[in-house]
Formats: C-alpha cells, sequence, structure tokens
C-alpha cells in the first residue's frame, strides 16, 4: 500500500494506527461474534462503547459534569437551525460574528428561519483575512447567544483568544478544530463540530452543552434538533450513527494514549511552524492570513498565479500530497493538516513547495 | 471467529462478504492511498461511489427518472419532521394511517409541528396485529399526502398491498422492509428509509421522491431537512455520511450480484417461511399477527408467559442467537430476518424453539 499525504478539508487524513485498528475488528469486535456495525445500540456491547467514547471525551476536553456531551447527525449545518431552535426562546434575538464561509452560514440559517439576529462583527471587507476583535460592548446586552465559528477551514484562520461574552452564552463552532488542543469549556455555553475533520469519518455531529441551555427549545421545532431530548435519550432518542461513534472513540483513544491534547497541541504546533516558518522566510508564496489569526489546522497560500496554483495542485498530487487546491470558492492552496496528518507530510511539502518555486519562476 | 446469527431489529446483520470487502479495503482503497473515511467528498473518488450507490439503487428498485434519489442523515425520525415540513404545502393538512408505534410517531410529529393532520384508520384497539385497509373514501380529498409505515418492526407487520390514494401522494416509511422484495415505486409519492436494517450500517437515511412534490417546502425550515435543497445538491449540501453511503453501495452490489431484487424476495419468502410453517404447525409458541399482515422481515411469537419469554431469550443468546427479544414496548420474542440473515439462522433458530417447547412444558 502506498499511502498518500491528503491534506483534504475533509473528510480528511485519520490516524493509521486508528484504520487499522478498525480494519482489524471490522468483520468480528472482540469476542461478541458480529461487526461493530451489526450491533444493536442497545445492546450491552454498544452501549459500552458509546459510553466509553463519552468518558474518553470528557477526559480529552476536560468537560465540566454541567455539560452534556451529544453524539448527533446532520453535520454542524443542521446546527446552523439547531442553534437558534434551541436557544433563541431566552430573549427571542441573538447575535453573530460573521469571520467566513459557515460564520455565514450559520448566520443567514437563523435569519432564513425568521429571528431577530444581529452580525455584530464581520470582516467580510478584508476577505476574511483575520477574525474579529470581539468586546463585550459590541453585544446586545439581551441576546440568546454570541455565534462565532472557532476555526474557518476555507481562510485558515483561528481565534487566538475566546472572546469574553459575560453573562451571555457563546456558541461556538469548532468543526475544524475541535480535539487539536486544550480549550476552556467552562467559557462556552455550546461548542458543536462535525466529526469529519478531526475526530472520525463524516457522519457524526458533536454538540457540547451546558444544562442550564436545555430548557429555551422552541415547541414546534424538529424533535430530532431538539438538545434536551437528544439529552434526557443519551443521544439514543433513535438508532444514533453507532459506527461513526465507535470510531470517534478509536481516535479519542489514539489521543489519549499519545498523551492528551496538551501533547497533541504541541505536536499541531511544531507541525504548523514548519510550514508557516518556510512561508514567512521566502517571497514566492503569499499566506494571506494576518498573524495573529492564523489557524493551526488550515494553512492557506497562494502563489499570485492562478495557473501557477492550479499547476501547483496538479503536481503536488502527482507527488502524493493530495488535495492542496483551496476551497472553490476562494481558490489558491489550502493545506489541512489535522491531528492525524503526520509532521512527516507538512515536511514533504516544504520540501515540494521549494521545489516547485524554483521550477517555476514568476517573470 | 464464532460469528453469531444476529436477530436485532436494527442495527442489524450485514452480509458477511460484505463485511469482509470492507474490511479488505478499508486502510487503503484501491489504489488511491487512502481510506473511502478520509476522501473529500468532491473527489473523483468518491464521486464514483456516491454515483454508483444511486445508480445500484436505481437500478435494483427500478425507480422511475422522475424521481430523486437522497442520502441524508438523521434516521427515518427526522424525517417524520421533514415529510410534513416539505409537502404539507400543498394544502395545509395530511392523513395518517397509524399502524404501530413508528407510524404512531410520525403522526405525533407532524401534531407537534402544529399541523392539521388526521388519523384515518388505526390498528391500536387490536394491539396493531395488523394493518388496517385503507380505501380512498377514508382519506380527506384535500390532504397533502397519507402517510402509512409499510412494514411495522416492533409489531411484525406489514401491508400485503399498496393503498390506492388516488391523486393524493402516498408517503411510505419502508425502513424495516426496503429492497427486500420488488415494490412499484411509481405508486408512491415518497419513500423514506433508514439504512440500518436492511442497507448499510446505522447513519443513513434514504429518501425517494417524486420531482413535482419538491415545490412544497415551508419556508422557515431548517435548510438540512429540505429535500429540494439536497436534490440540487446531489446529496451534498454538506458533507454526507460518506462511508455508510459505500458501505450501502456494498450491499446493493451484493444484491445485484445474487440477481437482483426478484431474487432477494424469493430468498426471503423461503427463509421466513421456515419461521411460519414452523409457528403454524405447533402450539407451544403463539404468533399474534394476522396472517394477512405478516411481515417477511420481522417475526413475533410469544410463549404466553413472560418467564419463559426471558429464559427463551437468554438461552437462544447463548446458543448463538442473539437479540431475540421483542422490543421492550411489547415483550415477547421478534426474530429479524432481514436480507443478510441466512437461511441456516432461521433453521437453526426453528431447531431451537422445538427444542426450547420440549424441555420447558407449559402447565
Amino acid at each position: 500500500m502506498n499511502r498518500v499525504y491528503n491534506f483534504s478539508a475533509g473528510p480528511s487524513m485519520l490516524p493509521l494506527e486508528v484504520l487499522e485498528k478498525a480494519a482489524s475488528e471490522l468483520v468480528c469486535y472482540g469476542e461478541c461474534g458480529m461487526s461493530v456495525m451489526e450491533m444493536s445500540h442497545r445492546s450491552p456491547d454498544y452501549e459500552a462503547i458509546i459510553n466509553d467514547a463519552e468518558k474518553m471525551l470528557r477526559d480529552l476536553m476536560n468537560i465540566p459534569d454541567n455539560y452534556k456531551v451529544l453524539f448527533l447527525q446532520g453535520g454542524a449545518s443542521t446546527q446552523f437551525a439547531a442553534v437558534p431552535l434551541n436557544l433563541i426562546k431566552r430573549t427571542g434575538k441573538a447575535d453573530y460574528v460573521v469571520s467566513g464561509q459557515f460564520s455565514g452560514k450559520a448566520f443567514k440559517e437563523a435569519q432564513k428561519l425568521g429571528y431577530d439576529v444581529k452580525c455584530i462583527a464581520t470582516t467580510k471587507d478584508d476577505n476574511f483575512d483575520h477574525v474579529p476583535v470581539i468586546t463585550k460592548d459590541m453585544i446586545r446586552p439581551d441576546a440568546s447567544y454570541v455565534h462565532i465559528c472557532f476555526n474557518n477551514t476555507i481562510y485558515g484562520t483561528k481565534y487566538g483568544y475566546i472572546p469574553d461574552t459575560g453573562d451571555i452564552p457563546l456558541v461556538a463552532d469548532m468543526s475544524s478544530c475541535i480535539i487539536s488542543e486544550p480549550v476552556d469549556v467552562s467559557k462556552f455555553g455550546v461548542i458543536y463540530a462535525g466529526a469529519q475533520k478531526n475526530m472520525a469519518p463524516a457522519g457524526l455531529t458533536l454538540v457540547i452543552v451546558r444544562e442550564d441551555l436545555l430548557d429555551y427549545a422552541e415547541e414546534k421545532m424538529p424533535t430530532m434538533l431538539e438538545w434536551k431530548t437528544m439529552a434526557e435519550n443519551g443521544s439514543m432518542y433513535n438508532t444514533p450513527p453507532c459506527y461513526t461513534i465507535y470510531m470517534a472513540k478509536l481516535v479519542y483513544e489514539w489521543i489519549l494514549d499519545m498523551g492528551g491534547l496538551e501533547v497533541m497541541k504541541a505536536r499541531n504546533v511544531e507541525k504548523a511552524a514548519v510550514l508557516y516558518d518556510y512561508l514567512d522566510n521566502q517571497n514566492y508564496y503569499i499566506a494571506p492570513v494576518k498573524k495573529d489569526s492564523r489557524s493551526m489546522m488550515n494553512v492557506t497560500f497562494v502563489t499570485g498565479d492562478a495557473d501557477l496554483d492550479k499547476k501547483f495542485a496538479s503536481e503536488a498530487a502527482k507527488a502524493g500530497l493530495k488535495n492542496l487546491k483551496g476551497h472553490r470558492s476562494v481558490g489558491g492552496m489550502r493545506a489541512s493538516i489535522y491531528n492525524a496528518m503526520p509532521r512527516a507530510g507538512v515536511e514533504k511539502l516544504v520540501e515540494f513547495m521549494k521545489a516547485f518555486a524554483e521550477a517555476n519562476p514568476k517573470n
């Protein structure tokens, strides 16, 4: 097997050890005579898996006891609707920060549902090359919540700080940075994340919600989107995405075995530095993101020439460096270097970038 | 590996050949250097998989061209809300048949959303031991649709006919009988099904919808529940449950290789007959379902003594016949014998039933 380095923004690389373990027990899990895929979600064997997954995630992220952990379906896009449907009844209005495409979609979804939502800050006019500075005075004092996207996959930006929203719950989409480093969960009202970037294959959505925020759901909303219903049923109001949760458990275990999120962060800091240090010390590629907003997970750069960008992605793919093309809405290149990307992959990318720059001089 | 016969109602058995194939290519799919779990959903490799899955399903079920096939998330329970949200604007009201727990939940969900829905028939007073006969005169002439659950997993009943609803679209939850036999799709407005019984691991929901029914969605509804949005984006409005769709493809391929749904049906008819013939020719066990409503997928029976029922399920499990306990809401036993259950499993069950009856005489 000739394994490639896959820089896809999601679905994305999974740790090889995790894939190998999953393959080895796919047909038959332990002594139970069946695949995890075939287990009744109400069986003791499966309950052990989902309970372990939750316990491991709580350990990893140091999730306080007054937060519920939900394993759901539908992706962050479903949560774009679920967030207002579950929270807006606190006060009837909510505030949003638009720092990229997905936070913009979250804002528009709340608008579409007919709610009084306000965009309190955006970096649209700067092509989303940084995240806004959020201060308490920007927030409506009677907002039900403030919504942010903590890491912007497409633009390669991330909050270098946790906005202080005072008593107003902070809701964060962490799809592309979840479990990449420790985060103080107690500073958030709700954290949610699609799993397919840093946690598991696509098809699982994580929601971490403070218990006191479970009582504001709209009455006339789809039951499946009610966090409270899911919390009361241990994510098993209906059949959960069992196998994907099992895969997440293997990933959590992989990080715990490594030493947890502090160790993961050190690895990720080092890995990102390989790429950013190179970018900062050459003048062929341009890294558009402002330094204080740089993402550790998604690194964007351009040559400044669309044809060269295209050539770059195509030749990199031939060299075993896949999916470096930037998002279709922005062009250029993007290297997504999530937890499972080995440092060797980033080093190989930098070698390739050097060789490409030499072989393709700009006029 | 000591593989058991798993009679779970869902998630449930998958064909051994499918599991083995999935295991063999889990770490690395073909020549692409990565797992299907790691593929960008926008990559040509993955697009080939989802396109093949749709094409195979269309072949299998002979789905007319004017129907869209959607691969979604959230289970049938999400569709309980999506159905009225997408269709009720046709006329503002809808009719439901309540023939068991899940059709009851679908009805209640539409009520919860505040709609004018009517239960036009139920077999509740008969403990759901058969499905109602639906005739056109029972249906409100201005109903947006008529909703039925085609196979009732918990009670072990199934429609032996397709209700004639005239011009009013028939919407059917087929979660527990989909692709178990040929069905005339053109008689339905919408067919939906959770995948975890007969199609794939949990985490995938299939919706087959007639194109002219895509124009009645509520404005203020979660975008992710809009069939039209999903149809316009080839089920890729956001990241789909990629790996589960791949698993479904392997299952479709398995049935096509076998000869398609006619062959599958013949196998299922034979398999169910092994169990029903035995049940009809003894007097230890009671099969509560009326003959014309019997499910080919879920076979329910009781001893008439709750303690004996418990002993049965427990001893059967020890003999490698797992998950025969009936649903917690009804008790007794239930043998779910979906496509992937081999005939040998049903034969072993009947042998066990005979031995159990002899060893445990009733007073």
